[in-house]
């Protein structure tokens, strides 16, 4: 639902992980339903001009701005050959000669192109280049991957080589968005983009850098689930990837006691079972067994399941294919009760008005 | 930002507001910019039959579907001029006659029509009658408010009576829309009508009661201000309407010493100036005082400010008008910086990656 889920295919996919420079990219993208658009072999073909950050996105597939090749063999795929091993990141600002483009970081929503915001469907039609993860442009509507003029997707092959390669687009001229599902501010590429731009000398006003917010997988998965989260809220994520488990540890226990609806994301995976089964013991220390638990499993997908269970169920189902890194868990509060299938955390009301 | 404004809103206001009867609020929405297009009052004048369920919405301007206004003089007004004085709930799913409606919750995102998803916007397209705060139903875009058949609007008097009015209409065969900012789940409606529902001896399913996720504020606020919120995160209400002060302390204690970032809603209304000045004053107990405060003022309206300070300087802004009830302050964690205008919180690639 979120990048993070990226981070994780990533991590767990990175041996198995080939080159990410351009033309593998490319290559992948050729495996990738969006291939036969993909502009990343297209602008190879037709070799093409920088465009400068003046220039308006055009939507004219005839027309060739392939600055971010150009750009991307002189530095972009440097650097992506070099993150490719080891994800560090090559080319400062000072190898590229164009005037920046306009850099967009943009939040999907739930995944479907209707759960998109319209303001996120005309940031892509605007954009020149796509840069994401494959299965987020494969989610994309045909008019936005038709008009942009080229896609860069990789597979499993690090959040941190694409964002670099979406940042050196930009700084050669091109306008860029990165995408990913949720929200870019929800353990999302949001701050991983700025932090690359000032890694590279660069700053975010250079590209005009801009984030156009979605729908995050726990107010997804909350309306399908009916009203569970309208009190305070907490989100954690059990990955240990950037966050140490003895923090995780930590924060569900301050929250889980406090009455907050807890929204659990990157719940477990064949890496991480220990993760799953620690954060379900704390909250069977300081929550009732029978807390109603919403577990949303691909939501906006086509494997999309919903089901709400107690909170003494779910540790055994961390083994079945309900949970896994496309799920969300929404934990109840001690006041959450199931009514007509539907999970409802009451805000209070009852106790102020009379019905 | 979220209805537990209009909450706050109908409670500083109860005195000021006047009978919120069907014929009252045409009269109300007389005063909105909404007025003109207002079905409440024209459906009046017009007489008409129920719609049943079954009825595709219509977005012929001349049909007639005035089921609501039959509904509500029997039932729903009823109810509502109750409320007026005391809120309490008065029809019950044995008042109405007609096969219900459709009853779905839409969540606007921050305000202006661009940041609305395209499934909220289809849904508010297919609905015979929406329902919201005057405040929302201003902001919705114009072929919205010509295609329904009537907009019930209330300027101040309260959401537990405007979505009973929504829940008796769709109880009364016609397919509504009940519209806030955000999203439903977030310090919103969708628990109130599934509530509501509930204690009329109706269930969820017999409206076909669906939720349409919209952003909510501290996402909006967060693409504003930067990647503020790319970790873990926890929402908090200053609000003590509903929840008691105590409580909503003893959170803000636990997840200031956690290393959240803490999205507060509802920081200030001169009826709460202390609850502001206690959060002010937990934060300082855990977080340095220079830490990073994001504050968005307004956000998506003409109003709009965003100022990023530390800490230290929150407390005394409390008296001037940034920060009010539409204010949402983003408070960074011990790692969150400022870094060209924007606020960063890592996630730790750093430690991980070298760049």
């Amino acid at each position: 639902m979120s990048t993070d889920d990226t981070t994780e295919r990533s991590t767990d996919a990175e041996s198995e992980c080939g080159a990410s420079d351009a033309a593998n990219a490319a290559d992948g993208a050729t495996d990738a339903a969006s291939s036969s658009k993909c502009g990343a072999s297209k602008s190879k073909a037709d070799g093409g001009v920088a465009s400068s950050a003046e220039t308006e996105a055009s939507t004219d597939e005839t027309a060739s701005k392939c600055g971010a090749s150009g750009s991307s063999s002189s530095s972009g795929c440097g650097a992506s050959k070099t993150s490719a091993t080891d994800e560090k990141v090559g080319s400062t600002v000072d190898d590229f000669e164009a005037d920046p483009g306009r850099l967009v970081a943009v939040g999907l929503g739930p995944g479907q192109p209707e759960g998109m915001t319209q303001r996120a469907r005309a940031s892509l039609l605007e954009a020149d280049h796509i840069v994401g993860y494959t299965t987020y442009v494969e989610l994309l509507p045909e008019e936005v991957t038709e008009s942009a003029e080229e896609l860069y997707d990789t597979p499993m092959c690090g959040e941190v080589s694409r964002t670099e390669e979406a940042i050196d687009r930009a700084l050669a001229g091109n306008d860029v968005a990165i995408i990913g599902s949720g929200d870019p501010n929800v353990y999302a590429l949001a701050g991983l983009a700025l932090e690359i731009l000032e890694s590279k000398g660069a700053t975010a006003s250079m590209v005009d850098f801009e984030v156009v917010p979605g729908v995050p997988a726990a107010q997804s998965c909350g309306a399908r689930l009916g009203a569970p989260l309208v009190n305070d809220t907490v989100s954690i994520s059990l990955s240990d990837h950037l966050t140490p488990m003895p923090t995780i540890e930590s924060r569900l226990h301050a929250v889980a006691g406090e009455g907050f609806t807890i929204a659990i994301y990157n719940p477990w995976s064949r890496k991480r079972r220990e993760n799953f089964e620690k954060c379900c013991e704390i909250l069977l220390e300081h929550r009732a067994p029978d807390t109603p638990v919403g577990i949303v499993h691909g939501a906006g997908r086509d494997d999309e399941r919903v089901e709400i269970v107690e909170l003494r169920e779910l540790e055994e189902l961390g083994e079945t294919d309900l949970i896994d890194m496309t799920t969300t868990l929404l934990v109840g509060n001690e006041e959450t009760y199931v009514w007509d299938d539907r999970m409802v955390t009451p805000r209070g009301y009852e106790s102020k008005y009379d019905y």
